[in-house]
């Protein structure tokens, strides 16, 4: 999987690839990563990539014709979804994670201020997605959410001994809760059925366990699931 | 604000404060955060903070015994709210980030792995979040989400000619297409309304344009906003 990231705060780009799973991911060859910054492109000495907005109002709007640039800097572009992260974009959400990890490759297009101009995001933006009803300074976070979600479904990402068949939203329900080590928290002991050694009464607990949580915190999801039982 | 991070990755946190806006708040003493290494509090020379989860099954768990030495290395910790990033939380929306920002601090806990163990969660969590249907490597994209989304709300950290009130999710609505410059973008005109200096015709088509959008794309905020009228 090639990401690539159109962003005027590459630092945090860099550090999210050089650190935890990412780095691990980058160095195994699972996952590539390029850094583009858009004020690399502004045509203008002094860098600037934004103006205000016609017909007035707050802030300042982010200019076309630099990401444009930035973006035609990439060898072979035209195959690759162009996704733009925006508040006003479909929500992202467990299962495009797993439907983009086919693709080849992925840019994503960082906006900051009031946005970015429509005409923009009309002539080459193929997605526009939001990571949850919040607005942000910037779209950097929420490229890096979906980033991350995305390589967790990349054959090798996840170590051998990890699984994704577990977790929240694969199986429609939220995940059990997790006990590790002492055996005893300040007085709280682990549920005797995870050191009973039966693995059926464990198995059907934990199930219990996440449908009973899923029930209580998301009625929602509950529905969805119980329809499909 | 003073944000706390309990973390297993410090360097993301620290990047992100030091860039952007962020820098300028915390320069400007908007917001303050501290972060704290969860692997320092480990208890052991090897700085282990995660083993097998009771049960079996598959990956790591974060012990809690070291989350609870990090979070009571805070002093007045139990003045601060301390929210857990978790797919299994309460999703995170622009409101919440409203209603945090009166808080005096906030302490985040980033898990990693499989999870922490649950009796550190029901002993010390006052709130679990998540920020979206998905799940990811670990809490600290979820964590400075939630931090930038809250800090837009804390009085001085958006510029004079900024504003939360024209914003996505702020008024029901999305926000209108935005357009700087220049005038014609390989083709594309401006809408000339924008062009017109007709205040009151700006502000309708805006309006028009936010309701048509939000109809089009997320017919749930549609629904809610009209019944509002």
């Amino acid at each position: 999987m090639k990401y690539y990231f159109l962003t005027l705060f590459p630092g945090l780009i860099h550090q999210y690839f050089g650190d935890s799973m990412m780095k691990r991911a980058v160095d195994s060859g699972v996952v590539d990563y390029t850094v583009i910054d858009i004020r690399d492109y502004s045509g203008n000495k002094h860098k600037k990539v934004d103006d205000y907005p016609y017909g007035g109002g707050a802030g300042m709007v982010m200019a076309a014709p630099p990401i444009a640039a930035a973006l035609k800097s990439i060898e072979g572009w035209e195959r690759y979804p162009v996704i733009h992260l925006s508040p006003g974009g479909r929500t992202f959400v467990q299962q495009d994670g797993e439907a983009l990890s086919q693709a080849e490759g992925l840019i994503f297009i960082c906006g900051h201020y009031e946005g970015i101009d429509e005409r923009l995001i009309k002539a080459y933006v193929t997605d526009e997605y939001s990571i949850g009803d919040y607005v942000l300074t910037g779209g950097e976070l929420p490229a890096l959410t979906m980033a991350d979600c995305i390589a967790r479904h990349l054959p090798g990402f996840l170590g051998n001994n990890e699984s994704l068949s577990e977790e929240s939203f694969e199986n429609g329900l939220l995940e059990y809760p997790q006990y590790t080590r002492p055996p005893v928290f300040e007085g709280r002991e682990v549920p005797p059925v995870l050191l009973s050694g039966n693995h059926k009464a464990i198995a059907d607990w934990r199930h219990e366990q996440a449908v009973e949580k899923t029930k209580a915190r998301r009625p929602d999801l509950f529905e969805k699931w119980k329809r499909k039982q």
